[in-house]
């Protein structure tokens, strides 16, 4: 069944109606009609609702019911990409919004090679952000997340204060056999505990950058002994998360 | 430092000497001259060796150690995707090799929308073993996995017996919040098990499918309350993989 996602607060009502892009995309693109149900993610609750009416610019629907299963992972996890090459982030964004991911960011990194502009970063972030609504849609998520492009690599250092935990994803702690932080800091992630996350472009962080992370409050961690390219370190670390906040923790070992 | 693969069983032996395609990449590609220093992956270990002599045709390489880190997964995991569309496969065996898979597997299921010829296949099945090769190279592996295209479904279904665990994807296991199966069998492999994962393509796996993995041996099993797209779940289970059997036993938590 189909998902839309609909940027505002739920509040009970006897009909819920809708235009603009949701409008286009159930009646022009699905040749959606009146008793079609579809499911409807408002910002706190995901409702499943039934078309009653098709106007020329607006659908009415009625509510038929509420999403009950937990889609979202139990802890708030934002990922920030050091900028890598050509269009890598559109992958990481799509898979990491599939794969749970509450914040989606990036960032200059010393080894990054892209130079976007205001405009063309602007650009981008909108281009970035209909993908990761596209990707919510399609894994049933009931929360899009919010795609932010940083101008300054302060600008992200400047957040870590808000998240209880910052890991940074070092290829040199992977070489040097560090296997021990990101499980320790898993274990002890509690229900509503915020993680932000740290990737290296293609190059990876210089010494220099992670001495100014680890100098905010970010710990270093391995992800494994394989070395996993600027792309693939989100995706084993949002997995890894899954496995052991929603997996793991629902048999309670 | 650069990493090749050789197909063949290391032997004591004063002096390694190679030709073909690790000369080119050697001498013509990365230029390397005397005194340059490589990994050279044989079959059953990896040894670092230094250029001693250049030829024409050949480089002769001295052995100046081992490399002693374990790189590869304790247990050997083989994934089977149904053919997908477009060159999703091409991703999905790249970044699975990156995440430490033994093989590299594909086969028709019936959503799959692809129809190759015998000479086709074995075109697409060469040019996708070159990019495990890339991969194992770029990720640090010390083994290159196999690429196998399978023209019959009921091919991969005989091989099921050759494996301690076959588990099989399952959106509607997702949809049931079916959770435990996975984290079951993750925590009860033991070193050298080997475990076949069966992924369906876009359209996921038709009850009849299921039914005939089932009949042979197959277990189903959800990878969490979010829909994966055909590709991302192959990267979702290597990860939780990779997690359990990496970083979480070296805590012994």
């Amino acid at each position: 069944m189909q998902r839309y996602f609909l940027n505002k607060v739920y509040e009970k009502q006897e009909t819920i109606e809708v235009s603009g892009d949701v409008y286009h995309h159930m009646i022009r693109v699905m040749r959606m009609t009146e008793e079609d149900q579809v499911y409807l993610a408002f910002l706190n609750q995901v409702i499943v609702a039934k078309i009653q009416k098709v106007g020329p610019e607006t659908v009415e629907l009625i509510q038929m019911g509420t999403e009950e299963q937990q889609k979202e992972l139990p802890v708030r996890v934002t990922i920030a990409s050091g900028y890598p090459k050509g269009d890598k982030l559109d992958l990481i964004f799509q898979k990491a919004t599939e794969l749970g991911a509450f914040g989606l960011e990036a960032f200059p990194a010393a080894a990054s090679v892209v130079k976007w502009d205001h405009k063309k970063r602007q650009k981008k972030q909108e281009r970035l952000q209909k993908i990761a609504l596209e990707a919510a849609e399609q894994s049933h998520r009931s929360y899009c997340p919010t795609v932010r492009l940083y101008e300054q690599q302060q600008e992200l250092i400047a957040t870590f204060s808000q998240y209880t935990h910052v890991l940074v994803a070092y290829e040199e702690s992977a070489k040097q056999n560090e296997k021990g932080k990101f499980v320790q800091t898993l274990t002890k992630l509690k229900q509503e505990d915020s993680l932000l996350l740290l990737f290296g472009p293609e190059g990876g962080f210089s010494p220099k950058e992670i001495a100014s992370f680890e100098a905010a409050g970010a710990q270093c961690c391995g992800l494994g002994p394989r070395i996993l390219r600027a792309e693939t370190a989100p995706f084993y670390a949002l997995s890894a998360i899954s496995y052991q906040t929603e997996l793991m923790a629902s048999l309670n070992v």
